[in-house]
């Protein structure tokens, strides 16, 4: 894809789990409170309809506090590519302040594991570096970390 | 659909050219050109691909001036339901000030005609209030009206 570096953050690894079983983690409710915010922080609730438009909403635990996070699936091809925003809620309903648009890719990699891109497009130079500043990287590799763990624990 | 008064503006007309005819106007570059701004504005070009976050493009002529506009549509049900949005252009490369989320919605009316929705929705009131200034009532209705000529010479 073409990405933006001044509006985008991205990165890629190589992950020991196979595409499918990442997969299954990254669609599944009951998975995603294994490894979608790093520890200590917990989801303490996760809706998916799993189609274009369809809910994505999490609920975040950070320092007692709940965040509601209601998003919608854009873009979805089975095994390969994940794109979600809190752009809009169900129904396209736009949401009043955006904060970003993710992609998550899954390729073929090494010995049976998965080349895993994710992406976080924002709306301004801003946006991304507010992001960045708020340690996208660092965040972002946690919650692949605590993937790999989780998804290797279900094969 | 779940409208919500406070961001959305919407309304329903009786047309007398069937769905089939209409969709094919609002997803023909060469047909948008005839109606898709109150005349004596101008589509001076068109660009569509016509799948969910494929690109909806046009350029207008407003007193002299040309303004490009560039979107995606978010959800298209074949002669039935239209969705785009300038929140994001090709790529789903957000926008950094998105205005609209508009629905064109196509349901069978009286005598072989289209029972017409269209449906603009905001970000937030205030945006909702700066549409409604601009006249959508009036723009909007003109188009529709254009495009209910339009069509009929076709058929």
């Amino acid at each position: 894809m073409n990405l933006d570096p001044e509006t985008d953050l991205s990165f890629t690894r190589q992950l020991k789990a196979p595409r499918a079983l990442l997969w299954e983690c990254w669609t599944t409710p009951e998975h995603i409170k294994h490894f979608f915010v790093p520890r200590p922080h917990k989801i303490v609730s996760c809706e998916i309809d799993l189609r274009v438009g369809g809910k994505f909403n999490t609920t975040f635990e950070v320092d007692g506090a709940e965040m509601a996070n209601n998003g919608v699936y854009l873009e979805i091809i089975d095994q390969k590519k994940l794109v979600f925003t809190d752009a809009y809620s169900e129904g396209w309903k736009p949401a009043p302040d955006p904060f970003m648009t993710a992609f998550v890719i899954f390729e073929d990699g090494e010995d049976g594991g998965t080349t895993y891109t994710a992406v976080a497009r924002h709306r301004s130079i801003e946006s991304r570096k507010t992001h960045e500043d708020m340690g996208f990287f660092d965040g972002w590799g946690t919650v692949v970390d605590q993937l790999e763990e989780y998804a290797l624990s279900l094969k």
